[in-house]
């Protein structure tokens, strides 16, 4: 069985949902695709960094679309990992372990992974939504679209925009 | 810089201490080597999963003699992870991260990975104290004596009884 490393933020947990409605609850404005495409997250809304770091943010992020249906059928066919960066906020393990025990039960606690640097992470295919991490990944690599990355290039990665083109390319008809 | 996975509990922090001080003060017995060599940590201590499920067992869990100075020596000469199986005991990742910042301040957020299986982890280097973790992986192994491994054949990894074995091993003289 192929090992597949998926991430969390950007990929499973619609976080700039989050990022929207804490920057409309704080600024009064509802930014659009045209305010946020092809900008960081933290040149997006100047406070990211204060959201991310609120309790709740990642207990109360939405399941991105399809996601909860397409890696229950994932994990009959691959090793699935769920691997996020979460060590730069401390406060947020627990938080994201309870969302994906609420969301993906049944996704074990044997594949979650919690890391800094993804370059430790050795599996056959990489779906994450940040370039530092699926340019130093040898296996095979697909870029989820989201915001920052939306106008850039996808390089040599296979570029999909929902859970249903991954249940496409993964996944027998 | 070759990569190093360091893996905590039997390593870097000494679980059996615990296990020894929790065991006699509910059961009044010191266990000497003889009682718990060559067992599991299950076997060896009836309440075990009692214990690590307990409040502060990892957090106030010694530093194995020399970790610390010979770590810190590592970090200049390797690329080194803190690679730990934490996910079964959900509230053992807060203690893990406040025990690191602790003990071993010099290892950045970067550098921590806590995860459930170890198949995922790649590296060039791998210490740990655990077969099951050593021999899916595909590296160097280093098999440091606790123990629960202590009778055991090393099979083909190196074992090493004390962190100044591993200074001799992986740093310049």
């Amino acid at each position: 069985m192929k090992r597949i490393s998926v991430d969390m933020d950007g990929v499973i947990a619609n976080v700039y949902s989050q990022f929207i409605t804490m920057h409309a609850a704080e600024f009064g404005k509802i930014l659009s695709a045209g305010d946020v495409d092809g900008k960081t997250e933290e040149a997006a809304f100047e406070n990211a960094r204060k959201y991310v770091t609120s309790p709740g943010f990642f207990r109360t992020a939405p399941v991105m679309e399809d996601a909860a249906e397409v890696m229950l059928k994932l994990n009959e066919h691959y090793k699935l990992f769920i691997v996020s960066a979460a060590m730069e906020f401390p406060t947020s393990l627990i938080e994201k372990q309870a969302w994906l025990n609420q969301h993906f039960p049944y996704i074990g606690w044997q594949q979650i992974v919690f890391c800094g640097s993804k370059e430790i992470i050795k599996a056959d295919i990489m779906i994450d939504d940040h370039f530092k991490n699926l340019n130093y990944f040898t296996g095979e690599t697909i870029l989820f679209t989201q915001p920052h990355n939306k106008l850039a290039d996808s390089l040599h990665h296979k570029r999909v925009n929902t859970w249903r083109e991954i249940e496409k390319l993964l996944l027998p008809r």
